[in-house]
């Protein structure tokens, strides 16, 4: 229910994950009455619909929706998640209030205080995984040093890179800079030998390929992930503009539209939907709320991939492992 | 004698500036006896060289920088503007000295507190000055409100925008997010009748034309830098390979070159090189300290106009009118 668009969009992206997946069941947890009955019509039998009597709303506060949001059908689907009824939830709702939710009724795993956001960006040579990207605004050492473990996890199942390489974000390669937590995690990071902590890295190392992932607090990877995005944005409309702006821009356009197109495919935002709240004990992944019917798939297709490679397990084995 | 690349580029933009604009005077700073005495051979009449014995190292704290280096190409510099020998100093040397000396020697303006770092960056129908970018680390909000006052000096003489919109980085518009200062600065800016703020802005919002100055402290506006560096990088490293991988890639690329040389063009990271101190008592332009020439050669440009257009007055003026 909690898309921009609203619910058509999820609607279609399940349908048409439903039908190219037969053995995935997927359940439309949803205000029933709420939608127009024809959006339900001829389901493929591996989807069905569950009613909620009540939603989340976008400016609902955490504490809200802990205290009287119980029947929304985000609660419902995180319900359906703990009893294990189903494995995974994807939501393009309220952030802060899946997050709370999460949190009440999954609980995190031990020896983590706190989930993370996490989500991989278009890298040379690969992706790179950033956390948190706005879960936790202010964080301990021991915070960042946990989101570092759970990144190398994703990255590590994900990638399949063996020993994915940690950084820690932070203005410069010098260990005099800095923030305290950040000061403070880097030396955790460095006597923790299950992380391959490769030491401070700047902005624009998400970028090079030096790093796997990239590890701060979630009002600077807030702030990172949106400034990536309006960049490229930004310079994709630029690129756009000299190819439609004058005659020989134009004739190149038509003539360079298969070269422009693969690289719009590859870099579609859609494409990089989708993003993990790691640390729960269950998969639950945050869609961005603008999300058009393509980018929706993507996140039902990353939760099906976090299943199937277990990642929450393997999360808490890294923290079985460490800290027992 | 602070560029990553040594001392040539920076010689051979003042050369080839000095040249082309002969009305300007331009004096360099340097340990004489460390160059090669070729390079200062054949000088234009209107570049003059002036011997330090000592430089500042790239990994000098502040603190050794105020002690110790007295005697350095960047301090001698720094005096020349303080007694009013030449109208700017221009480095792409150590920041933090650069800041540290430049504080002690010239002073801030009455009403601000520290100076701050100011940059512009292309924006969709203009540019967009953002700061601080890694001069405070932690920042007051009276500090973030003393950055939007600059800034906007900075946007509306440069860009000639009679009321420059201010915006607050933060991570999401509603006023309920953020962090304390950021907080508290948004109520400071309100209340102020000189500065045309629109109110909080996310990263993305740097790129959208929205806003003509984006405020925020050091640590946050350096990563946001750096990413918006290393995104644009990147996009522009897959263009490049797209056009050259393939066989159609390859054709176009060479079909396409006008238009693609345009675009880099107009966003050479060159052509946005120079940052400026605002704030100081004179006018101070930090280049970036892997400048090539061509770089450097728009830095010395920065700060004649800045020079020309008075900036460092008109932020005095601005703070005697609000304050005082």
């Amino acid at each position: 229910m909690g898309g921009d668009l609203g619910p058509h969009p999820i609607l279609s992206a399940a349908r048409r994950f439903a039908s190219s997946h037969p053995q995935i069941d997927i359940i439309l947890v949803a205000q029933l009455d709420a939608l127009d009955i024809s959006l339900l019509s001829n389901l493929p039998t591996n989807l069905s619909t569950f009613n909620a009597s009540d939603i989340v709303l976008m400016d609902d506060t955490p504490a809200t929706v802990l205290r009287h949001r119980q029947q929304s059908s985000m609660w419902k689907t995180l319900e359906l998640v703990k009893s294990q009824q189903v494995d995974a939830c994807v939501s393009s709702g309220n952030t802060g209030a899946l997050m709370a939710i999460g949190r009440h009724l999954l609980k995190t795993y031990s020896g983590i205080d706190r989930p993370a956001i996490c989500k991989p960006l278009p890298a040379t040579n690969g992706r790179c995984y950033l956390l948190d990207l706005g879960a936790n605004i202010n964080c301990t050492a021991q915070q960042l040093e946990q989101f570092a473990t759970m990144g190398a996890v994703l990255a590590q199942v994900a990638e399949g890179c063996a020993r994915p390489k940690v950084g820690l974000l932070n203005i410069g390669e010098e260990n005099i800079k800095g923030v305290e937590p950040v000061k403070e995690a880097a030396l955790l990071l460095q006597q923790n030998e299950k992380i391959n902590y490769v030491g401070f890295v700047e902005g624009d190392d998400i970028y090079t390929g030096n790093v796997d992932v990239v590890v701060c607090d979630g009002f600077l990877g807030n702030i990172a992930l949106k400034v990536s995005e309006g960049a490229a944005k930004f310079l994709a409309q630029s690129i756009h503009r000299l190819f439609s702006n004058q005659w020989y821009g134009r004739f190149m356009g038509l003539l360079a539209a298969p070269v422009v197109n693969q690289f719009r495919a590859k870099f579609d935002p859609a494409r990089y939907n989708g993003a993990s709240l790691l640390g729960l004990q269950g998969t639950v992944i945050k869609s961005h709320g603008a999300a058009n019917e393509l980018s929706f798939y993507y996140a039902i297709e990353m939760a099906v991939r976090h299943v199937e490679n277990q990642i929450p397990q393997k999360i808490n084995a890294q923290f079985t492992n460490l800290y027992n």
